[in-house]
């Protein structure tokens, strides 16, 4: 046998073995299948007994204490802690998701009358729903329907909460003429909103009702899988107490609540809505007037440019109308806006003078302005980043 | 009893019920720790036998074959595809990591002389280290060594590649110096650069060497932990055939190629690198000058606006003379950069004078021009919005 038949022999047997490893791997595969479906289905009981006793779907310690236990398994056994902390929040990711679609039951309070104005809009529906799960009675109001009308008055008069969920741009139309029924019909009633800005809403509502008052907005899209680790500001208005129960229904339901100032929840959002949307929304437009060629672009891109290029084109998947309410709604963002446009053209202006130096003393400026952020935002964006590039997907 | 201690005495045997559960959790994820462990090792041998047969490490229609199985497994016990699917590619990006460490044994192909030029450097050193596992002798040149000593002729003389991985900015008299101790000593040698523009670079070693060429322009950074799955740009230049080992060995590696012609790569890269790079460090500059308080910012943060806030904070890790190199590296993108910061004023302009309709229409044109992507890249999104959500992490 020469040395090249011997070879060959060789490859053989290896290639069999290779075969006989790539089986191990399915029924690997299958048991875990196996196992996370097990998983699925416990959690599926904690969720309904979490509904009985009235408990918190989300528990953050108990969260918290699990994963750390695993993360130190996994180093006993020499695996990568991450590996086993990102496979089982994904697959908490979806009991949350299952656990939702559960009533939370309140075995001590008793239900409330909630009517919800713009009740069959996306976040109208979402909110009736949770007060539904919750065992709340709900009534709706909408556009079409008279607020003088019999049937509104007896919805009106028996609310225990009126919540408006209405586009921006009517709220504080909307707020006015229900705070007048209000004081006619319910003067103790607790009104609430859920507008995306709320100085001016929260505002109106405490100028023009007199009864309990607290601004919500939800960070959140109303196509959200679950209510569990999503955010909704709270600016405090009036009377509290009136409305403590509200407050324990959502972070019962895994929601965390941020209270801020009216004030400061706008010039916040004035960054991360609208300084944001539009920069963004220019982007694609000017990415169309280029005419770049987007199979070209993403063939050549990096995980990093992939996940940036999707976060733009993802924007133009949604309603343009939303957008422009959010961009319109404030016309003293412009001003902040074209300080932007003038920190672009200044950064530009390093690279027309050929001056590298300032272009880095700025940078290194933000850098510190960052502080320990931007080491932070490194290390939990290479996770992002190496997802975006696992591939598959829907690309 | 009463109907209250009847309640307690419920309460108390679900909630007996409960701990009994959530111990089942934990055997279950005992269970999955252990389970992923095995398949790691598994996969670590296939890579073994691998790198004996010298095959490719990554595979994509087996990888989409497992995939394929695992989904419609998970559909016939009612289980999310999705779910198993996110899962098994979070497994699988770990093998590569592993199998990456592994040496890719050539059985058929005889060992290269790899000169790199710059071999010190972040890419000199990943690019090194591939042709070491690859069974190549490795030489490299530092820019204090002097090109006519005794030594650096040597190494220039028995050289089968000459690989030039050398800051953008001095990349072409690089080539200059090293083609023309080329031309006196190794004609045929071929000779190749990772630089990130590949226009002028691929033009000048075309012109100054006789031999084959290729430039490349690996899509990632030094940092990554696999090749598989990554993008290089490939350029083609002249002889081929010569350089078709060096391209099977990248893609041995899982390298996935990309031909791109050197002009179109360049303009892609105004777009991908220059513009995006030179916006997120003017939004990050901006950031400070408006002094945004980040923790606040950060608790009122969406999942989608996080993830857009570490895009930003990301960059600021890292350094601006890799930076400011690429964005003052061509010149004629300023005027592409003034596109842009016209298309924000106009953008700003309907803004400013109310005018909805015509953001609106300029949204829908751009919608249109995204065509399919958008809704593909919102489904993307979505999971990696969703991964951003899942909280933990390091923040």
């Amino acid at each position: 046998m020469n040395e090249k038949n011997s070879k060959d022999v060789k490859s053989n047997e290896i290639a069999q073995g290779f075969d006989h490893l790539r089986e191990e791997i399915d029924d690997i595969d299958k048991a875990l299948v196996k196992l996370i479906f097990q998983r699925l289905k416990v959690t599926k009981e904690i969720g309904e007994i979490k509904s009985d006793l009235g408990l918190a779907l989300y528990h953050p310690e108990r969260e918290a204490e699990l994963i750390k236990n695993k993360r130190s398994y996994a180093k006993e056994l020499g695996l990568s802690p991450d590996l086993i902390e990102d496979v089982i929040r994904r697959i908490i990711r979806d009991s949350y998701k299952s656990q939702n679609a559960q009533r939370v039951a309140s075995l001590e309070t008793e239900s409330k009358e909630v009517l919800i104005i713009g009740g069959q809009g996306q976040f109208g529906k979402l909110f009736g729903d949770l007060f539904k799960k919750n065992g709340d009675k709900i009534s709706i109001i909408e556009k079409q329907d008279r607020l003088d009308s019999e049937e509104t008055l007896t919805k009106i008069k028996k609310a225990d909460l009126v919540l408006i969920s209405v586009p921006i741009n009517v709220t504080l139309s909307v707020i006015a003429e229900v705070a007048k029924m209000l004081k006619l019909y319910n003067p103790n009633c607790l009104l609430a909103d859920v507008t995306s800005i709320k100085n001016q809403p929260v505002q109106k509502m405490l100028s023009q009702h007199q009864g309990a008052v607290v601004g919500l907005h939800p960070m959140f899209g109303p196509d959200i899988e679950t209510f569990a680790k999503q955010t909704v500001a709270v600016c405090h208005g009036r009377l509290k107490a009136n409305y403590q129960w509200l407050l324990d229904l959502l972070s019962k339901k895994g929601i965390n609540l941020v209270d801020v100032e009216s004030k400061t929840h706008d010039d916040l959002m004035s960054i991360i809505q609208v300084l944001r949307h539009l920069s963004t929304v220019a982007y694609g437009n000017h990415l169309r007037h280029e005419d770049i060629d987007l199979n070209k672009i993403l063939a050549l891109s990096s995980p990093i440019y992939r996940l940036e290029l999707i976060m733009v084109g993802r924007l133009f998947a949604q309603d343009p109308v939303l957008y422009s309410d959010i961009i319109f709604s404030d016309k003293h963002n412009i001003k902040m806006i074209k300080r932007f446009i003038n920190r672009i053209s200044e950064t530009l202006s390093f690279v027309e003078k050929d001056d590298k130096q300032s272009f880095i003393q700025s940078f290194n400026e933000t850098k510190e302005w960052f502080g320990e952020f931007a080491d932070k935002f490194a290390k939990e964006s290479n996770h992002l980043i190496a997802k975006a590039g696992d591939g598959g997907g829907v690309l």
